[in-house]
């Protein structure tokens, strides 16, 4: 730890509450073509405060569309390196009536800074930096070996983040990713999130009569091919929610007692159900809700069509059945041999009078960091010497696309340290960002770029 | 029987293939609102066709819109009374560019009557009015008291007629139903169609969530109303094609023993699965072909969505599911309890997390006139007597509304004794009709009219 860098960051707050201002005034939208020159602009101010921070060899790098902005420092021996993970890019600001004050002209009410990026991601990536400032300016020095990347589309999907990880294999070589563009789990409460689920997706595509039947002429005597498809999704689910897809568990991590302790602590059905607007959850019986939804695969119908759809009555027997889906993987189950048990198990079961043909789409390996992994239990320490709570070790039932190409492609074990909150409007009118957060926030990065060095010595 | 009519029928033959022609050239197309005056002409041509053959109190009753065409002839005593229908609209024409010769310039080509209308269902109704016409002309009487009901809305779902028989009970009130408006079973094979399955519709819509989820972050913990809904499609059917709703088939009535056989020698599976470009056909377990299509209920999904059907993926647990059902029904079946029936087994069988509402639409009582009914018995003993073979004795696996409403709102028992051929083309460019199937059912009509009063003596 440094005091000094502690104590560098109280003294120049305002300052840098100025700063952070300047840089939530580019109006970096990067769907938006018309925002492109702004963009760029955001990157420039980046990388111009890297530089200032004391960062080295950095560069505003191109892609296809919008830069990638690189830096590093890396002269502490014996110590590891942290590719450090950000976004300057914003999303759109419509409906822009809604917001109280305008997105790109920052106000602080409340001890809030409002503004359009204000923790999604700029506020984040603000703190990451100035952190680094601190540290080097108070200690002429880094306990740690850091690289930088900062793209400038990761609201457009970053398209061109895994072309360039991939070009950029050996400048990119890190020991752990720390990304800072999530939330915690809720106000004053340090968490850390270390897993994230897999996907694999695919379509059904059920080929029955060479056209549309009359019903009535030919209801009987031949399949139909939205009776098959129903048939086959209901039997790739028993009445307790498990999966029967012949072998898809078998490759699944159980959860530790103490994940199990955890999630079934930290999960709150009243409130869920009053959130989703159900009398009743269901899932796969003998798991919490968190556990379900973190540390469970799952196999979820994403749509599903065939026939008629208009008003009242046709009486067809439409040719053809449609299904999407998609399953969440947990480790070690691999997307790719998924798809296949998925596949057989249509090819088992479809009943007789259509064929079958399928698709596949998107695959994503799941991911976790072990939570007892010395990158997260430091992470841990740090949150909780500053916020004076235990921490919470979290996953997230959902993908976070960078951090998949950044494991899937550099092989990286990843820190996701975020300071957002869920309630802070990201993606929506008023977007703001607890200053609270941006000063315990900047204490606890300062504590981890110390720590993170002897937790992995 | 009557000689004499047969030899006025067979001398008047050129003549009245002109007037045939005559009738054809009307472009009674009732569906275009720009040819409501020539519906209305071919409606008058109707009334004139009828008082010249001698029947009385012809009438051109208004409706909503197109107008019905009504006459009788009632002084047979102790005889019973016959309610004659047909209709005197045609289809629209389109595309014009397939006709090999104009739709409303008759042309006889191989013995064939080309024209819009000529098979459906003008040739038909002017078979009727000539046989009553040559009775009368040569007996002076006829053998049977006949009314004639001819609609011009039937190509656009008969709109006025139920309103229409509603309110004219008395005037229509007769002992048998006569339809010369459906196919024989193939070329130069006799068949009477005596049966009709019912109908009835429904809707299905589930509700889970109250908002689209993502699937990422509430996969696993929510029941998705896609797995929801295709649970309980599939629940409604077993693996040997039964339908499994309690008490669906309760009421059915048992083909006879004479049914299965016939229903089993006229089933043609090879040619059936040609046709609908199917490898396999599925049905019911242990029903012939055209058993199941004629003889026995269905549940089928005609329309079923949910969620997404664009490209790829989208990784969403979408709030609603929906699915249209509609129900073919053999006697005894009834449409509203049938209905019931599934909706008792919607609450009963659906799955914990999503609430269930069900819409009823279109409901039609199954038909049939038993096939040793003396009236259809009869029919087929004038078609065998003409045609020199063995009656068929056929149903239809679809309906016919305006039996339905004759059966309902009169109660009448129908002969469908059809002289058209599925291969006339009727709703398609270059429809016709056979003139060996006009003359062959000039002398049926002409034995039927005497056979029926001897039957129903």
């Amino acid at each position: 730890m440094s005091e000094k860098a502690l104590h560098y960051l109280k003294e120049h707050r305002d300052s840098h509450l100025e700063s952070l201002k300047a840089f939530l005034s580019i109006p970096s939208i990067s769907s938006d073509s018309a925002y492109k020159d702004q963009v760029h602009e955001a990157a420039e101010w980046t990388a111009r405060a890297l530089e200032e921070a004391g960062i080295e060899h950095v560069q505003v790098m191109k892609t296809k569309n919008h830069p990638v902005v690189y830096g590093d420092w890396l002269h502490a021996e014996n110590a590891p390196t942290l590719l450090i993970y950000g976004h300057y890019d914003v999303q759109p600001v419509d409906p822009i009536e809604l917001w109280e004050t305008p997105p790109f002209e920052p106000t602080i009410r409340d001890n809030k800074v409002y503004a359009r990026g204000a923790s999604d991601d700029k506020g984040q990536v603000f703190m990451q930096i100035k952190v680094i400032e601190a540290i080097m300016k108070t200690e002429k020095q880094l306990p740690v070996n850091v690289k930088f990347i900062y793209e400038g589309e990761e609201e457009i999907g970053s398209p061109s983040l895994d072309p360039f990880v991939e070009a950029h294999k050996e400048l990119l070589k890190a020991d752990i990713l720390l990304v800072s563009d999530t939330t915690m789990i809720e106000e004053g409460q340090p968490s850390i999130c270390h897993g994230l689920r897999g996907l694999t997706g695919l379509q059904i595509d059920l080929k029955g009569p060479k056209s549309d039947l009359h019903s009535g002429l030919y209801g009987g005597a031949v399949q139909n091919p939205l009776h098959a498809l129903s048939d086959l999704l209901a039997s790739m689910h028993d009445k307790d929610g498990h999966i029967t897809i012949e072998g898809f568990y078998d490759k699944v991590q159980a959860l530790t007692d103490e994940e199990i302790e955890t999630y079934e602590k930290l999960s709150n059905d009243a409130e869920l159900k009053r959130y989703l607007g159900v009398e009743q959850l269901f899932g796969e019986a003998g798991f919490s809700s968190k556990a379900q939804l973190w540390g469970r695969p799952t196999l979820e119908v994403n749509g599903l069509w065939g026939g008629y759809q208009g008003e009242g009555v046709k009486t067809v027997i439409p040719s053809e059945a449609h299904a999407k889906i998609t399953c969440r993987l947990v480790p070690a189950q691999d997307p790719k041999e998924i798809a296949e048990l998925v596949q057989k198990h249509v090819e088992k079961h479809l009943l007789p009078g259509v064929t079958a043909e399928i698709t596949l789409f998107d695959q994503a390996k799941p991911f976790v960091t072990p939570y007892d992994h010395p990158a997260i239990q430091a992470a841990g320490a740090s949150l909780e010497k500053v916020y004076g709570k235990k921490t919470i070790y979290t996953r997230m039932g959902g993908s976070v696309p960078v951090v998949e190409t950044f494991n899937t492609l550099l092989g990286l074990p990843a820190v996701l340290m975020g300071f957002g909150l869920e309630t802070e409007n990201f993606h929506a009118p008023n977007e703001h960002f607890h200053l609270e957060n941006f000063d315990k926030g900047l204490q606890t990065l300062v504590d981890y770029f110390f720590r993170i060095t002897e937790a992995l010595k």
